[in-house]
């Protein structure tokens, strides 16, 4: 299907430039300079999705399409303009984030279809490809990765990554599944940032 | 030879679920939920593997066979499971650790080698392999890699990968050698474990 | 043409070793054991290499040609001798880092020049072949990366490598356009040491 295929490359597009956005208002709370702070966005941005096609040894999807590699640029740069300007709220990045959290898990998991991989490469595809960008932004940015102390985060990825398998296992369609499976990582996102949900955390008797 | 072969996979997926009980172990000190334990218990039992895998431009391992994904969620969540109900030294997830090393370095050698890579590169593969996901689990832990300060980790490591090429060079099978490269590798480690042997620290005049 | 390839290929080899010989003089500032020296030279010579060739799908380039694994270790290990036995100054391997960044532009940029890769990307790979061996190493030492504090350094590698690009647009001759972008990220960077250039910082008013 045509149609399809241009629904998922405009999500990927707008992926990268939400995901870069949310770089860009991360980093900026760190003294970096411009370099920096294009570094960060690319890397947040465009990380997942390297990592995902390195390891199913796809052609880097930045490298075989500029497209993606100006449209995170762009994202960057108008987000770093609009940055200076305006006073922003601290954690304001957190929207653009998990707008690129549901369109990466989308994507990633149905690239990692697309290349016959079992259901639960793939998930795990779909969670890579949602959050390694955000893993090394954090890294980057020498903060702990915010995925790992209780948010709810990888946990909605894989969710919505797993709902999507599973209406394509029963017979939906790969527009619907995605919309669905989109829809379901974004909200459990967005509620756990608005409602504080968050997973229990563990710690060992040691 | 069939035996050979099948001897090694076992290898492998003992080696993966060894590193990943040891990823749990380690991340059980730090307040992670469950989800990030599961990534650091994923991350410290693929990661060495998927890096040589990645560079000899092979099919990832775990992505080829889905067998080592689940041996690495399997003995991950039992880790969990027990590491809740039973109170356990601080230090226990240094054996795992251990033995995953010996394993690792064994596998990563010889998957070197079949590719025909020359010994030094051989040698380093089997280092990455054993090494690199253990350095990932810490760094996401957010500790220092264990590896760089003095412990006698990678240069078990490597001097178990050296004996496994000299044996093989001197014809002996790649069983046997496979045998005396895993078992060196191991005996040293532990014997680094049991009796604080360390490597001297070196800092420069600076 | 041979000449300009047999150029190239000298070039790569002083590039790792000038990595090479940073990591260790950054190193030995750390309380590192030998081995954990030797990871961090070699993480710092053939990090940017390695990302390079496997986001552009290429073979690894030390895994193909030896000589970069034995130049890196060479450099290393000479570097750890001398500074073992002469008093250095502390910010001594900001130059064989200088001279590498310039090598590693030029080599980036017209390797990946060589698989087809449109400018952008070209000049991003010449970037990423020069900087990402750094960080890896700032990484593993535990410290923040030097490129993202206000430090001229990867714009300095990014202006080299555009520079390069332009005069080959304009019909330059690949070794000429090597030499000019090359000279122009080097005394770039040594300015910006000697006379402390720097990019402004910028905060976001969060």
């Amino acid at each position: 299907m045509q149609g399809i295929e241009s629904i998922l490359y405009g999500i990927g597009i707008a992926g990268v430039a939400a995901q870069a956005a949310a770089g860009v208002l991360d980093a900026g709370r760190k003294p970096f300079d411009l370099f920096g702070i294009v570094v960060v966005a690319l890397a947040a941005s465009l990380g997942g999705g390297s990592l995902r096609d390195v390891l199913l040894d796809r052609t880097v999807f930045w490298i075989a399409d500029q497209s993606y590699l100006i449209s995170a640029m762009m994202a960057g740069l108008a987000t770093f303009v609009l940055v200076r300007r305006v006073r922003l709220p601290a954690r304001l990045f957190l929207l653009p984030d998990a707008i690129g959290l549901a369109l990466f898990t989308v994507s990633g998991t149905q690239a990692a279809l697309a290349m016959g991989a079992p259901w639960l490469v793939a998930s795990l595809m779909g969670v890579v490809t949602g959050v390694f960008g955000g893993i090394v932004r954090d890294v980057l940015c020498n903060e702990v990765p915010l995925v790992f102390n209780g948010e709810l985060y990888a946990t909605a990825s894989w969710l919505g990554a797993l709902l999507l398998l599973g209406l394509m296992a029963y017979g939906a369609s790969p527009g619907w599944a995605a919309l669905a499976g989109g829809t379901t990582t974004l909200l459990l996102r967005l509620c756990a940032i608005r409602f504080r949900w968050r997973l229990p955390v563990f710690r060992a008797r040691a």
